[in-house]
């Protein structure tokens, strides 16, 4: 552990969400200060960490002062600008490395990545005017999806598309944004790895969950998830590749479509990730810190599962459900402390637990 | 739940310390704000929480800007003054009440109290004079324990008296406090039940714990306890009488020892208490939480246990060891974040699990 932080230092976290308000618990837990960039006020990150930093990423200042005040720098989110990066690594370390954050920002240098790796993704070309998307339609195939190239989640700059749409339609939507086509992929289920990468290279992965969407938002993880013994080393091995791949130091979300054909990768997100929150009452360890472990150069944590567990997101007016939701025996609630229960919007999530199978 | 806060509420907590922490950490999971007041700097629950009142016991000001700041008021030790709780008292109510509180301030007045709900409890006397400790040991004999009637915690203002003592020589030692002989016990071990009260009269336990002092201070707690099902169904019996006597909301501690004789109460804590912090990896809701939901109006938790665990806390010089503590795939770390780790300072604890027996 030469090149651990000692307990007591302090973890910049950019962003304040409900991401970096967990991760900020799990440092408290080990004993380290935490202090958040986040341009918003109130944020539920701010709530549970040392320091808040209320500025904006444009704020060559802040930066500077915020990245000397802090030992290892971390974020919660995949598009941190790259200008603040540049800004932020004279004066700490970043981390999961700005190579792995470049790679997810963008979902064509991702899939490319990805497909150097061996590994397979859904078949895809980039779309920047109304004839590539033609064009792109007529390779692939519809049904097929439209993404953004960049800042997509939780189904944002997204549009489907089915046989016969009117294609410049559907380009108008996307307001010039760069795209990828991405063709449908027949697949029985997605399910996640949650894997872990330290500073020495030891990697560890939680077990595989299977994701159900609603409205482009996860919905719920289940652990285990429906995979055969073979899937689901596969799984892990994958997700150690692309770990190992990217020097990767932190815990790193691989999304994973289950198909008759293997298992084709969805997306990657270089951060902690909503399908492995179930490991905070399943695990002995949660993905939160043992993220925080990675970063601050500590051996990761065991991981392995000691229960059963269905985590269900808690989205906009689900709120109405926390009373009878917290006198459920079998459920453990985590709320984000957001005021205002907007529809789609994230507000907390329930692991149901129930002994391991 | 009519009479429960909603989330976002905010709870006040008196004492920045790691229960404190601890339970400002179980606050935000249940999406409630905290606000703790402690004279100290740099506390291990400012780290964690909203606000922070550093401010004085005899700030009258303070106090009253401090009540009238948050929903609910509660405490992470025994001894708030009683001129602090008068100026909070108008602000905010405070849970556990202040008879509990009162009871568990004063060693005979607890003694007293259990004794008139059939409790046993060691012989005593008060003792508030050299002439009267001589009395004292004559009647209840020696070996005993000397020990303040008000104040003490971790074996402070405590004198053992062996045969033979020089009891003027021992008096002296307790500037004068009003103190409490009490008789030795010959007990075989002593145990601790958690027990938590809702504000509806909802009553549960978590399973009692085992425990070894070393020096004055908790060393280990051991669940599950070296008890007898009688044994323990009587434990969780008398937490329960003390629980409904007391008509307390929120989190208590009560220490047995175990004696061919039954089990006698040896003190009782109005709090979240040292030998409870194995419910962080033993439960799906830790007494932290539990302390929460009860002082919050909200629904006790499911407090059952799904594992066995083994805390052990970390004290002054026991800090070197988490470097190889952080490595052992059985531990679960959890550091309060306190800069100076002085001799007898409780700097964090571990829980080691392994699966239920």
């Amino acid at each position: 552990m030469s090149d651990a932080l000692p307990v007591g230092a302090t973890i910049g976290i950019l962003g304040g969400g409900q991401l970096g308000r967990m991760l900020s618990v799990a440092a408290s837990r080990l004993g380290f200060k935490t202090c958040v960039y986040e341009p918003g006020g109130d944020c539920p990150a701010s709530h549970v960490s040392n320091y808040h930093f209320q500025k904006s990423y444009d704020d060559a200042e802040a930066l500077k002062s915020f990245a000397q005040s802090v030992d290892v720098i971390t974020y919660e989110f995949e598009n941190v600008p790259t200008s603040a990066l540049d800004l932020l690594e004279s004066g700490a370390p970043i981390r999961p490395n700005r190579w792995a954050l470049a790679t997810s920002q963008n979902r064509i240098t991702e899939k490319e990545f990805l497909e150097g790796l061996g590994l397979k993704v859904a078949p895809f070309a980039a779309v920047t005017s109304a004839a590539e998307l033609k064009a792109a339609v007529a390779k692939i195939g519809a049904p097929s999806i439209l993404k953004t190239q960049t800042l997509g989640y939780d189904g944002k700059g997204q549009a489907r598309i089915k046989d016969g749409d009117d294609l410049d339609a559907v380009w108008a939507q996307m307001n010039d944004a760069p795209c990828v086509l991405e063709g449908f992929i027949e697949f029985s289920h997605e399910v996640s790895v949650i894997g872990a990468r330290a500073l020495d290279g030891q990697v560890a992965c939680f077990d595989p969950g299977e994701n159900v969407h609603r409205d482009g938002i996860l919905h719920t993880t289940t652990v285990p998830a429906n995979l055969s013994g073979a899937q689901r080393t596969d799984a892990v091995l994958m997700a150690g590749r692309i770990l190992n791949a990217l020097d990767y130091v932190g815990v790193l979300g691989v999304e994973l479509f289950v198909t008759p054909a293997g298992l084709i990768v969805n997306e990657i997100a270089p951060r902690v990730h909503n399908s492995g929150h179930w490991t905070q009452n399943g695990c002995v360890i949660d993905q939160f810190e043992q993220h925080i472990r990675a970063v601050a150069g500590w051996p990761l944590g065991d991981g392995s599962r000691h229960a059963d567990t269905v985590m269900e997101n808690l989205i906009g007016a689900d709120m109405d459900r926390v009373a009878a939701l917290s006198a459920d025996p079998d459920v453990a609630l985590h709320l984000y402390g957001k005021a205002d229960a907007k529809p789609g919007r994230k507000m907390g999530h329930i692991n149901r637990v129930s002994p391991k199978s």
